[in-house]
């Protein structure tokens, strides 16, 4: 059965709880049990975590080699200033898959650039809770090409 | 029951005869009836257009309100210089989801940015095909919203 | 009797319909029947025509030469990206007078660059309707120093 | 009676002495002759003056609020270098209308950026004489929207 | 008795009256006023003064030299195009503290640079009438060091 | 016998009557002309067309494959900002070659950038006609490769 | 009794020990010392933290809400790198105050722009230890705001 | 007898009291005194003035048409942003010299740049006093070549 | 017996693993395995670590002050983005070397700029496992100056 | 009989043995012998030199006055830096023509760039051997302009 | 008695023969004939040179210690690029002035930068061979100083 | 025996002479002696050359091919304009090490850009006269790979 790893970002601890005007009423939890729902009809496991710390995301990248399929991650600020969890990513040896709530083409300048993207199978970003089930479904579709 | 349009722009009509090696061998009708057949399954009417005009392209836009719920559109090289299909959208009144078939921020400098984004919902780029299949679910997904 | 073309750029067709907030619910019509009136009060002629295509406008430029003595102009969208418009300007021996609705040095940065400023006569923007009729004034004023 | 401030900016005391090849033949007499006429027969009153010092500019902005409908303003020279006339016009409560002589965008790189515009009603560039008049002209329809 | 000088630039004789919503509803009338206050209570004495004028401001910094301890200045719309008033204050030998009512980081693009910043010796903003009081606090612990 | 498509970018349908000062008296019936007579005695055949609608001169070299073995193109305007012309020659597996009647290099700073040019064989320009025949020479050198 | 959250960020536990010709001699102690007995005149509680990493900074700020009235943060180099820490801020809903021992606007260009300030309600540098005394007074002045 | 007017532009009334360590210890007197006496042995008039108002600089400027063969002037700090001094010089048809006490290449980046340079005949800058010396000399040449 | 501090930063724990392509083969034991030996033969006393927290490398650097004579670092992908790191190194009081792997000037554009190079003694680039044996010489040759 | 200077710039003695990928297998030597060959059917004369020496290059630009025709040059890696070849080239008297191998805007940004196409008749790149060839026939059309 | 060094850059040789409305009609002779004369009138030793070769000019000034005392130049070309001159000026410890003949702040934006600017001790430009005349009288004070 | 060309860029021969306070003290024959002491023990052969002359390096590199197995060399202020430099050593076909006495990157910002660096295998700087002796280690290590 293919695993995949979701790694949460920081600050999206505070899900439904900060920032709604922008971020939405759906908590983490929220999002993790629809995950865990879809995960389980389309056969595959999850492993999920969540970090404020870079190098905390660095070391869970570095270390799925051999024990998941695909990485699925939100880096949230990390996005535009990381080249550690770039370059993690682009050494795992595991495609990732990068998802944002938002739409960040849409938000601050210096949101538009993001660092992981180059290094990542494809993005999603702008449909809420959604852009975590529809990046599942690239995720799983990345298992059974293999 | 809702209807879709979906835009192919320019030179997508060449899909798997083009530039294999960056767009594979799937031809653009292999996604449109891919297409076809998941609307059938998730009860959305399509209607399938591909244009090399930006005029065109700018038409059909125009001309969705009260006729689509949703546009689906893959705006290929008008992506990065098109104001006036951007201006289309945000002028339509009908939400519009954006896909590429590559992940744009991979490849060279001047297709990172994208004109038409920040007026889209939101995006999908790096899946092949896939793209517009999960495009097409965020886009019945909204459909359900209203 | 003088002879003024007027061209209405990309998604003008939708006046008063697409963002309201933006472009008040003047229509293109209303504005149209403005234009005409005035004229015949200033004893000019006027041929009025839009085009959401970059080509056709492109074409109708290059066809006033000994047809009209000046070109009343709102290049919409194409006003940031179209080289190609600025060149028929250039070269069709007609002066052209530049117009907007609304002021575009108020707007999106990338609203700041008109690419056909430099080759116009001059340019009014930001007084809604009234930018064309003021812009009809003074292309009347340039048929009398002929 | 509507009451409409005419505010010239640096160097245009010299108007029809210096640099004929660029601003022509008209002295700054001429045109407040022709303000002065116009504005009788649209039954506004005008106050007029001139000024190359940034800070009498700004004082006398500072100085329109509930004495006059309108402003009209040629800042010249401070049109790409004064904030502080910027800020007095968004402070000042009354509507500014902007005006130039030439076209400013077909001059040096330097004169194409105004940081009066954004917060100015509307431009209107490149008609000499003219460029005033029309302006007059649209103040007066902005006293009629009260 | 220490001595301070204060120092409003353009636009603020209008606090309280322009723009209340970025600015507030303190007049300036009612800062200088805390401001004397406080500087009895810290047992300096206050010049305080207010201008439009670049070159005003200019002479009075030149002039400090020998009559005063400290400049306390809110250089306004000046701080982002002033190049006379930094050379004034790197060549008054009297040190200066810049205080802004608003976040400038938080507005324009163009309030994020101040020319005079590298030659105060510190910079308080965003605090509103505050940031007076606090300025003074500062300045009343310089002319201690000495 | 090879055969090599001639493609006349925006405007150019008016060489010779257009701004004589830049691109000379020479129409494009005259180049067409020369372009004739030389590739008769080169043994080549040619298809020549001329275009405003950036849509056309993709659809045309969307069509090339199979049939033509050169695309010799001034694509003037488009030059600087057709990312679908450069897309539709990259994708069209026939090789292209660039022509400019001008020396863009010694124009405005905005022709100096050539969109077209990395995905061409080479590029000649400022040698009016000329440049023309010596693109049709490299042409059939191109043919006498394969 | 209000509760005031004291963030040191990296490399400030050195203090009074580095680089003493730029930061000086006093030491983290006797700013925290300065800072509590303030504090008790104040009548607000304090509490205080230094981390050298980002994590623990945005973990900091994420719990907040509920626990602390304002935040009093000095960044350090954090501040020109971290969009975490300025997403943390701006979703905390609690304000911040940004603080700075020295002029980071006297030193070099990349201090210059501050990540932080735009979410901060205001900022004050280059006061030394003094600059945490003012942020303390306008941070007790944002509590009875309340 | 050819007459030459000198400016002084603003804070070098205090030249020799200010940053001695950048400018010296010549005062401006000094710099006027031996002007003065080498205008008597070159058997020219010299007329002084000096200024930290922008707007008396253009007034003065403006005013020389018929009674100034020269200008020679050193525009200090509105060297480099100073729109309305270039244009009153390239508007007054009296040739222009510019001068520097310091190497202004030598200094902060934004000094590097001056508005004024472009349309002066010539600049002179680096050798202190003898920068105006020196710069006397070549106004002196002018007004033979005439 | 001097002792030299030895960081590896992000990802390095995967050397020998992940693209070997970049990389090469040799394992980060490899590495410390050939420093260890080398430093016996120098005489020099050792510590190795390796961190992907950036917190943690700051924490290191900032403890080295009387415990380190030089800090041999290779700060991976916090080269590019640490000004904490920058921060540490230059309070540290301890001579820092900057060793790369690979030659970062012919890789990613992101990667030619270390914010690490202008606070640290030098800078060895480009020759894999050797880089840090000269690294080393290097450390070491600076102890001897002492 | 029209004569003709061929200039081949600096690393041009090595093609055909170094680069082979880029610059492939024809040696300067081939060139030459083409060139010579061309000359003779064309009926003018040649001479032929390459120097890897910026002066030298100027030296014989300087010295063509006269002497010869037409310059038919290479600059190579001086296209891109050499403001002296530039200003030999445009202080010359004679027409020059700048051939390059290989097609410069495909390559490395920095090649993109050239200081010498401004002032050249005309610039061929892209072709190989043929480059030259077709720049032989562009220079003898030249000398019949005459 | 002093003795001065006097370089002429690139392709001074041909001043007098090459663009005449550039430079004017003076000949590098007269230029020399100029500067001999009034260097015997001021009691100073002069040698003058020429050279198109960067490196040449870089070996006279390396040999210019305790055999000049000070060196007048004209960099031409090289002024815009050379590193090379730049830091041999900055390291033959003799006093350097930099001479243009034309105003190089008022030609192409490349000119309006030097690299050899700020290492000289003053720039005088703008008065052709007056210029050269002014820099020697500023040589001579120089060697007064010492 | 293996076989190394040192080569030293322009200014350094009076290395020891000029600047000491950034070169140090160290002469250029200080530098050649402890190579060629090192070379002995190392078992290579050294030619060393130095040259002020841009084209005599390029000269030098391009005979490289057969006669040498690496190339050494600080390229001094050639390393930031030459791309002459750069094609030899790309061309050359014998690998090259850069080497620098000085940090370049803590020094002024148009000496951190290296246009030899991404040909170069590795770069080493910042350890003075060790600097040359850590580049010949790498050199010889190099020689043992083939």
């Amino acid at each position: 059965m293919p695993k995949i790893l979701v790694i949460h970002g920081p600050n999206l601890g505070l899900l439904g709880v900060r920032e709604k005007a922008i971020y939405g009423e759906t908590t983490l939890e929220e999002i993790n049990g629809a995950l865990t729902e879809r995960a389980k009809k389309l056969k595959v496991e999850l492993e999920i975590m969540q970090s404020n710390h870079e190098g905390e995301i660095v070391d869970a990248i570095g270390d799925t080699k051999g024990r998941f399929d695909v990485i699925l991650i939100n880096p949230a600020a990390y996005t535009h200033t990381s080249v550690a969890i770039r370059d993690a990513i682009s050494g795992a040896g595991v495609p990732a898959i990068e998802v944002h709530l938002t739409n960040i083409y849409a938000r601050e300048e210096f949101r538009h650039t993001s660092l992981v993207a180059p290094v990542a199978v494809g993005q999603i970003s702008g449909f809420g809770k959604l852009s975590y089930i529809l990046g599942l479904e690239a995720a799983v579709s990345l298992t059974k090409k293999k």
